[in-house]
């Protein structure tokens, strides 16, 4: 019982399928970039998309409905990442401009803001850039050295660049086309700082850059170079009190500073914790982008043919090759298994975050690290993916006309942009901590006596070979799904009771907090990455269980089996020696994985045609008129003789 | 005791540390290729190179004496690497030009060919390329489509393209600048095919396609765009007889066919292996690359501070992060650790293959097989350092006034160029199998038996999980050299024994070939890892004990042991699941990676200095005025609280 193309992709397309299809339709009609354009020509053609992306109205659609928008958060995201099949700078600008930009004018601002800008904003006429990361501090957003200071006597504030490391850095739009920016700052009035705060500051008139803005430009870069990165550095930039992007915090006439949320940390990670969208943005970016690298690698894979199979004289396909399969079939099952946990994660925003939506601060946190973590695997996930299809078309992959190189290039900045992948994952860690202390810390003194001696007993049968295996988890059949999922879970949790356990120290009075951190932080690293894992396999599961098709559902029993038994297997050396597996059922795992590549290898095309790309998007030489197929060496003899 | 730096680079420079002291002091004074130069701009500026190049004389080192060389064949290649700190486009173009034409012209040609045309290749009066691969075939060369036929009336050869799939493809040094071309072509005279043979062909006159030469660009590239890489269609082109390279077989006035080399397979791969200069090139290329990112990363992570220390207030270096360390300083010992084995690879190709040497065949495989395997460990290897050194860089590693971006695209098509990784690790596990035939054959039918069963017996061993371990792997102490390199070899041993027993069964009389073949794959592959694992450590422990500097010593001790150890711990699930590592024993290695990472991170600076790379080839913003040091925001306490 083999699926229909329409079936699957219906299937993927999850619950913003409408959205996607529209997308593609519309954008199978823009006329692709050539490769090989220089920095100047390709921003200039990345723009004139942008114009044409804002004629559809299609942005607009993120907006709230009072300024022509449909308040529609999920759906905007589900079509952002259906741009990513096309051109990645355009994905980045138009996420710039209406995800950074638009965003963050809406969401921190007020209507004073939003009468005066939104509409501009949708239809492309204002562009603008987000100004957060400076030269001297990416990671570390709360300690931005901007400074926005109230001035009484003229009621304005004064943005500044204290100093070289202040500068704003990497920011998209800036170099070319900005006209305003969100600049992120140390808001100081009275003399006393209330943290960063974002402002709304013009930084060209007229196409020149606006007195005391000075604006560089980043230039050539790896990819993307369509967006006019740049830099920032102001000088005593006068702009009027009502800057102020005053939804969670204002300063008034009298410079006189308020705040709905009186703890500062916790206002700063409120403001932030609006802005989501971009993260989970850039993941299912990634996600586009490792789709349309395997579509390519795996039509390749099917056409071309090297070497012989001695008994029929026929050179083989290089998909049937093992090795070949063991490159590609496992990502891909992956990348199904991603972007069902991506379709989770839009939905869970777009029901959180909708206009009218009463906002639970816990689900706001909980789809911030969930959103955290899916960035930095999804986007991990695609530049490895990435890299090996582009290495399995050989040659033919290094050629820009067939848009792996681009791929390859455009996506790799995904892994630190938005949140650098390994301070994400700390993030994640970090909240999940939280969560693991709510949980201990409500259990009575004698439960966490139990709970704590548990631990250490666990912890001496690991040592010494001792296996106290919940029964779950004994005589491993690779292909039970609830033994996959079994494994994948207690690893998460293991791993954060462990991390917990180890940080616990760090609280004592005098402790060496850095020290202790430090030295369990790939520990707190695993364990952030064993609770993704648990996520997407979980996400997979239940996204079959809502497929009505049963044909569909079989294949993608086959596909999840794959994808965690590749996760299980990738971690086994962990599973062997905290006693989860055994040696034999360690080989095992590595067996199955090997037979469902076989088995997946038929369907291979079907599976990269699922994804719903359009064959427009897909044109290049790697995919024309197919090679020729009679007898070639026979590398058999020679491997055995 | 801390060795100096001049120390570490001369025990690092090895045998040919004069060459490269030489190579650096002339191309420091190479003005550097400025990024984001168009494609036309970028090849003019590497051919302006290339003269300049020429102009040292530096080209003609590894050419014959005869001819105004000094068969200085492994200086050469020690020269080439030193130019890998530069502009990778120019190293590649040199490559083609010197190595892959010249040497082809050298070693495949006679007098004839040699007092013609190799002084005006040194000069690079005349350019030329390497016309191999073709469209349909890359891996499987043996079995390319392009005919040279013997025309008896004419004594001429015919080269002609008799489909599409045999067009020269990738070919530098084709689109733009080659005059000729060694053409790779399957040899027929008198209505015989002899294989694969190599002809000098003209593929320009005057700047303009020679008659009946169709030439194509292959345009724009990932990377290593000053390369003018090519298609050749060659339409019944005619060359004389005389055009034939014929050291290893000739075609004499009549059409008859001799050749030292009796048999066709063998006489291919002969013609092959003196050419086993460019996967050495291309191996040390990749060094030098990883070597240039790994210095930038680490001494931009030296410098970078982000989030602060709560005791001390101060922003912590991020190479002092546990995180950070696990990225780069791993990549690093295995950094040093390819650099010996690459100066042992070039010793052992300079003794073989200096002109007078007298050749030995089982030598020339040896180094050929080992030439495969560490070509794909390295460029592997440099690939992923590469991508791990961006985004340990962030932001600014993205950028191409940075370097990463243009160090990372040049040197992605090492993976599969000069011979698919894939494909080389294929052919080394061949070579080793041949061995390991001969030495189990060798053995009496009793010795035999004995040995068949012993291989039965442990592997019920390992089955049932009955630890039958010889001592030397027991009790693990993970610094002590005789037991990493006893794990590592005896992994080598026990993957290749294996895959040997499951391919025996191909020699039956209709035995599924492909299909037990195809069954192993990964098995194969990963035995010809291991392999190339052994050999890597063992170089490296040969080259600490060639050092007479005690301080240098002691150092690279520790190097070694992180290098090592980090072999096992990424292979430690095998170890765990063959017995030969307990749980607790593993668990020890990871403990000591990360101790080794925390002692040798005070080292680190001197061992990126050691590489000797010339400030001005790393002179970059990344490495501008350090950013700010006062204090930022505190992660612990949020971490644990």
């Amino acid at each position: 019982m083999i699926p229909s193309v329409e079936a699957l992709r219906t299937t993927l397309d999850g619950r913003f399928a409408e959205v996607r299809t529209d997308v593609r339709d519309q954008m199978a009609k823009f006329r692709p970039v050539r490769p090989g354009l220089s920095v100047e020509e390709y921003r200039e053609r990345v723009l004139e998309l942008i114009h044409e992306l804002a004629a559809t109205g299609r942005p607009h659609a993120g907006f709230a409905p009072e300024y022509g928008g449909q308040g529609d958060v999920g759906g905007v995201v589900a079509a952002f990442m259906a741009l990513g099949y096309g051109d990645l700078s355009l994905l980045v600008k138009a996420g710039v401009q209406w995800g950074l930009f638009g965003g963050a004018v809406q969401v921190l601002g007020t209507s004073r803001h939003h009468d005066k800008y939104l509409r501009r904003i949708m239809d492309g006429d204002l562009l603008g850039c987000f100004a957060m990361t400076e030269t001297g501090h990416g990671s570390d957003v709360q300690h931005l050295r901007t400074t926005a200071t109230y001035d009484l006597t003229t009621r304005e504030f004064v943005i500044d660049t204290p100093e070289p490391g202040a500068r704003k850095d990497y920011i998209g739009n800036a170099a070319r086309d900005g006209q305003m920016a969100v600049v992120f700052a140390q808001l100081i009035t009275a003399g006393v700082s209330h943290g960063v705060h974002a402002f709304l500051v013009p930084i060209r008139v007229d196409g020149e850059p606006a007195p005391g803005v000075e604006i560089g430009d980043c230039g050539h870069k790896a990819g993307l170079n369509g967006v006019d990165n740049g830099r920032l550095t102001f000088h005593q930039v006068r702009v009027p009190r009502e800057a102020l992007l005053n939804h969670f915090a204002d300063v008034a006439e009298d410079g006189t500073y308020s705040s709905s949320i009186e703890n500062e940390n916790r206002r700063f990670f409120t403001m932030l914790g609006t802005l989501v969208r971009g993260r989970i943005s850039v993941a299912g970016g990634a996600g586009s982008a490792a789709q349309k690298a395997l579509t390519l690698a795996i039509r390749y894979g099917e056409r071309r043919r090297q070497f012989s199979d001695p008994a029929t004289g026929q050179e083989v396909a290089v998909l049937d090759y093992r090795a070949h399969q063991r490159k590609l079939l496992p990502a891909l099952a992956t990348t199904y298994a991603l972007a069902f946990a991506q379709d989770d994660l839009i939905a869970d925003m777009d029901r959180i975050q909708r206009p009218g939506a009463a906002p639970v601060e816990s689900e706001q946190r909980e789809l911030e690290n969930r959103a955290a973590g899916l960035k930095a695997i999804a986007t991990w996930h695609a530049t490895h993916t990435i890299q090996t299809c582009r290495e399995a078309c050989g040659g033919a992959g290094y050629l820009s006309e067939n848009m792996l190189p681009q791929l390859k290039a455009d996506t790799d900045v995904f892994t630190t942009f938005e949140g650098d992948n390994t301070v994400l994952l700390q993030l994640l860690a970090k909240g999940l901590l939280g969560d693991y202390g709510k949980r201990v810390g409500a259990l009575s003194p004698l439960g966490l006596a139990r709970f704590a001696g548990g631990q250490a007993l666990e912890s001496v049968a690991e040592r010494t070979g001792a296996n106290k295996l919940p029964h779950r988890v004994r005589r491993l059949t690779p292909r039970s799904r609830e033994a996959q999922r079994a494994l994948i879970a207690d690893r998460a949790e293991h791993l954060l009771a462990g991390v917990a356990r180890r940080l616990r120290p760090a609280l004592r009075k005098g402790a060496d907090q850095f020290g202790i951190f430090n030295a369990a932080q790939d520990h707190l690293l695993e364990a952030a990455r064993a609770h993704v894992d648990r996520i997407v396999v979980d996400a997979f599961v239940a996204g079959i269980a809502r497929t009505p098709d049963p044909a569909v559902r079989a294949l993608l029993e086959k596909v999840c089996d794959l994808h965690a038994l590749s996760v299980i297997e990738r971690d086994r050396a962990w599973f062997l020696e905290h006693g989860r597996l055994t040696a034999s059922e360690s080989r095992a795992v590595t067996a199955a994985v090997n037979d469902l590549c076989a088995e997946l290898r038929p369907h291979a095309r079907l599976l990269v045609d699922g994804f719903g790309i359009p064959e427009s998007w897909l044109a290049c030489p790697l995919l024309d008129d197919p090679a020729p197929t009679t007898a070639g060496s026979d590398p058999v003899p020679d491997l055995v003789g």
